[in-house]
Parts: structure tokens; C-alpha cells; sequence
């Protein structure tokens, strides 16, 4: 099966199912679940999710089993987006194609929404009942894995570093420290997590976090790319915006060509880390390839 | 012992250990984390995680193994606190007697501090290391149990239906839907998470979860008091500033005497829950009566 197969299908599994584990739209209070729904269903590519179930099913595990963890993972990743969005960070107007979560219902419940989502996040990760399949301490060891990569060692502290380097020179360190904080942290921790719930050994776990650190890192080199070459309906969110808000990007360091190279060869690394996996760990590495050849 | 000389040591046991749970001020990026240490050390009563440690006490459990969690239900409240003060949601410029969060860091670090303190929260909530004498199932029920207690069905939920009930006509019903929500599931979760941490049994958890639910309503009805009739150096915050925001407070809905007795009913409904209970729930009883009499 092709990457964009895989990645396709899964897609499917997750919308499916994804409704399931949010609170109803009709529930008291209204608003905040209408908002949660309108970033939820604002049409990702849920590429976290299913990374969560290719790494549970690279290690033997069950999509079903791990179904819960892996939607809580696209919670998260909308949180960060809907508060990245507001005016005081990011200030950015479209995301997915669509109006940012305040320019719909405001900013204040843009920021509750934010912290609803990484909390209901939390509920599914620690939801015993719903993954009963899942031994107590897989699911305990998942959920705390995931907030360390979530903290200021990780996502957030790639955030600050992003918003204090704006409209500074900054060295190629520093890049690299923002973007496999900001991104690949998340990323990482999602493969991580799949492998964990589905008792993955400590070798497969391993090898599975090299892959997610490369992998996330290429995967925010290529958004750097996309954000100057891409066309805005493409890509569903403002084009150039790294350039006007003077974001510190690998294309300005290192320009477009050297840029697309490093990611290449960072996925063709993190695919090497495979090698003890047998075939099904194909998707991995269909996705990997998946992630610097995408158009948006 | 008095409520007064238990919150007291209570509060010196947490202050004694809370940074150990914080990432140190001075490791990168060091902005978010000083902007933490500045919002948890900005003199809170530690009322919540006191909570923790003396339902756990109550239960016979030990304080020790609890830590972990009762300090993680410090930072849940102050991330609640950095958040409730933003400009969009309540635009405080005073907390604890000092500049709120933004004032001193920026929107943009406030609103990621609060994303961290709540992210920290569940870091700590997962942590098997820190806490190896708890059942990982109870570790797990308990933190699964602060996510739904935090969510839009609890607080989250209360903090929406009091932002959009500013300045409009508002029925008993839905005030004490706020107040119970927006406080007291806090409140109540944090007295749940000592209990269920300590292996209470259900009998047990059940009595302190009525009263959780009734002191943590009585907290707030009194907190609505003390913002008309208190010092805003007593207080630490901005005085009359729910009559400023037209927020919905028992006192405007009953008058400030009835408001008191309704307080201090449900303080005595909620000690009358306790009689299953020994003197080792004393401190429980004790901090009941404390909330409808203090004046800070």
C-alpha cells in the first residue's frame, strides 16, 4: 500500500471515530463544544493519529486497541494550533482554509477551547474503560511520555524560542532546537506512544524515536518550504507568513535547495533506524518518504 | 489543631517543595520558566493541594506519597488563574498583590505558561517514578478523574457560562452552575485525588465527594462576598471587580447576608458527610468552617 494510501485510510478511520470522543455539539455549554468541533473537524490531515497506529501496527499492536490515544493526539495538535492562531502569538487569520478558531467564536473562548481539547486530550489518554485491552502501565507510561514531550523541554519550549527569534538573526542551532521542539517533539511522541500502548520492546521503542525525531524534524523543514512555495489554497493557511512575521526558517538559512536535500537526507536516516522491523513497518517508511515529497 | 495552624503547615510543607516539581528557572528557554516560577510563587494559599493532603490524611494515607499530585493541583490552578486574567477573559492587572502574568511577560509567555503549568500538572499526575507507592490503577483513576473534573462538563464549562453571562439577567440555576463548575470541581477533584490515591474505599469517596462539592460552592459564594466587602490589600486583587465586569455573584442575586447563610449551610451539609469518618478527618471539618470565615 502506498503512503498516500495508508495515509488516506487512516484518515478515514479517524474521522470516523473521532466525534465519538468529544463531547456532544448540543452538550451544556454550547459554544465551547461547537468551537472545539469547528477546529476539530476543520479538515487536518491527521497525520499525528495515524502515525500513532503505524507505529502500534509496526510493532504488532491493534489500531482498535490504541484508537482513543491516537484521536487524543489530534486534540492535541489542535490545541497548539488554535492558541499559536491568536492575535498575541501567531496572529494568523486561516488555518486549514478556514477562519481561525477567535476570528469565529472570539478570543476568550478560542483560548478555552485550546485548553479543553488538551485536557479532553488527557481524559482519552488516561480512559482505562476505553483501552482495556491496554495493560495499566503502558497506558500510564504512554500519557506521561506524552506531556514530557508536550512541556518546556518540548512543544513549548520550542513555541518560546520561535516567538523570542522573530525578527532576529538566529544560528543554525537555534533553528534546529525550534523546530524539533515545536514539531517534531509531538511527532515523536505520537510514534512513541503507539509503540508503548502495544508493549513494543525496548529496542523497537528505540529505533521508533530516532525515526520520530528525524521524521519531525523533515516533516517542519518541508512546512518552511511550503510556506513560500506553496499556492494559499493548497496549502489552506497564509502563504509567506513565516517571511512577514520574519520567522527564523531553514530556506533562510540554508535556502530552498539545501533545505529540501537536509530533509531528504533526514528521513532517509530515520528510515535506516527501521532495519529491525519486518514488513510492517512499510507504512513508516512509505510516510517518511511521503512527508518531504507532499505538495501541501 | 485549628484549621488556621493545618492550612498554615500545610502551606509550609508544599512552598517547602514545590520548585522541585517546577523545571529549573535558569534551564532554556529560561523566559517561560521564570514566568511559571513567578505565577506559582506569587503567594498563594495552597488551599487545593492542602485539599489533597488532607483527604488522603483522612483516609489514613500518607502525605509523602501524595506530593506529587497535590503540587500538581497548585499549577492546575494557577495556569487557570494566568488564564482567567488575560485580557480577553477577565483583564486582571492585580493577583496575589502582584502584576498578573501578562502584565509582566507578555500575552504570548501568559498564555504558554499556562499551557505549561497545566501541562506540568500532568506530567506529575503520571508520574510512577515520583509516586512508586501508589497503585499505578490508582494513579491512573485519579488523574483520569482531575481531567473530567477540568474539562468543558466541569470547570472549563463554568468559566464559559460565566464569561457569557456578563452583564446579562441571570437565574439562581445558572449562577450556581457557574460557581459550582468554575470552583468547585477543582475543589471537589483535588479532594477525590487524595481520597482515590489513598485507596479510600467507595463508601469513603463517595462522603467526601458531597463534601468536596458542598465546600467547594460555599468557597466561591464566599470569595463573591469578599469581593465587595474586602481590601484589595487583604485580597491581594483587584476589589468590586465583579460589580466592574457585571459578573454574576450570589451576593447581587441574594443580598450579602443571605448569601452568607447559603455558604455556611452548605459548609454544614458538607461536614454532616464526614460522620463515617475519625478524628483524622478533623482537618477536613476543620477547613470547612475555616472557608465560610475567612476574610482573604
Amino acid at each position: 500500500m502506498s503512503a498516500a494510501q495508508y495515509l488516506s485510510e487512516g484518515r478515514e478511520f479517524i474521522d470516523a471515530a473521532i466525534c465519538r470522543y468529544l463531547p456532544e455539539e448540543t452538550s451544556y455549554p454550547e459554544s465551547i463544544h461547537k468551537s472545539m468541533l469547528y477546529s476539530v473537524l476543520a479538515g487536518g490531515k491527521r497525520l499525528r493519529p495515524v502515525l500513532v497506529i503505524a507505529a502500534a501496527e509496526a510493532v504488532g499492536g491493534d489500531r482498535q486497541h490504541v484508537l482513543p490515544f491516537s484521536v487524543a493526539t489530534e486534540f492535541v495538535h489542535t490545541y497548539t494550533l488554535i492558541h499559536d492562531d491568536l492575535p498575541a502569538l501567531d496572529n494568523d487569520d486561516l488555518r486549514r482554509g478556514k477562519p481561525t478558531n477567535h476570528k469565529v467564536f472570539g478570543e476568550a473562548i478560542a483560548i478555552l477551547t485550546g485548553d479543553a481539547l488538551l485536557t479532553q486530550a488527557f481524559y482519552l489518554m488516561t480512559h482505562t474503560g476505553l483501552m482495556d485491552s491496554v495493560p495499566e502501565k503502558c497506558l500510564l507510561r504512554a500519557a506521561h511520555d506524552m506531556t514530557s514531550a508536550l512541556g518546556t523541554s518540548g512543544m513549548i519550549g520550542g513555541q518560546v524560542v520561535d516567538i523570542e527569534s522573530e525578527g532576529k538573526p538566529i544560528d543554525a542551532e537555534t533553528l534546529e532546537y525550534i523546530h524539533a521542539h515545536k514539531t517534531g517533539q509531538l511527532i515523536q511522541a505520537c510514534i512513541r506512544g503507539g509503540a508503548i500502548l502495544s508493549q513494543a520492546t525496548s529496542a523497537q521503542l528505540s529505533a521508533l524515536s530516532t525515526y520520530g525525531a528525524h521524521i519531525g524534524l523533515a516533516f517542519q523543514i518541508i512546512d518552511d518550504i511550503l510556506d513560500l512555495t506553496a499556492d494559499e489554497s493548497q496549502l489552506g493557511k497564509d502563504v509567506g507568513s513565516d517571511l512577514d512575521k520574519e520567522k527564523a526558517t531553514y530556506p533562510a538559512l540554508y535556502g530552498l535547495e539545501d533545505s529540501k536535500k537536509k530533509a531528504e537526507q533526514l528521513v532517509e536516516e530515520g528510515i535506516a533506524c527501521l532495519e529491525i522491523f519486518d514488513e510492517r513497518a512499510d507504512p513508516l517508511r512509505e510516510i517518511g518518504r511521503f512527508f518531504v515529497q507532499r505538495t501541501f
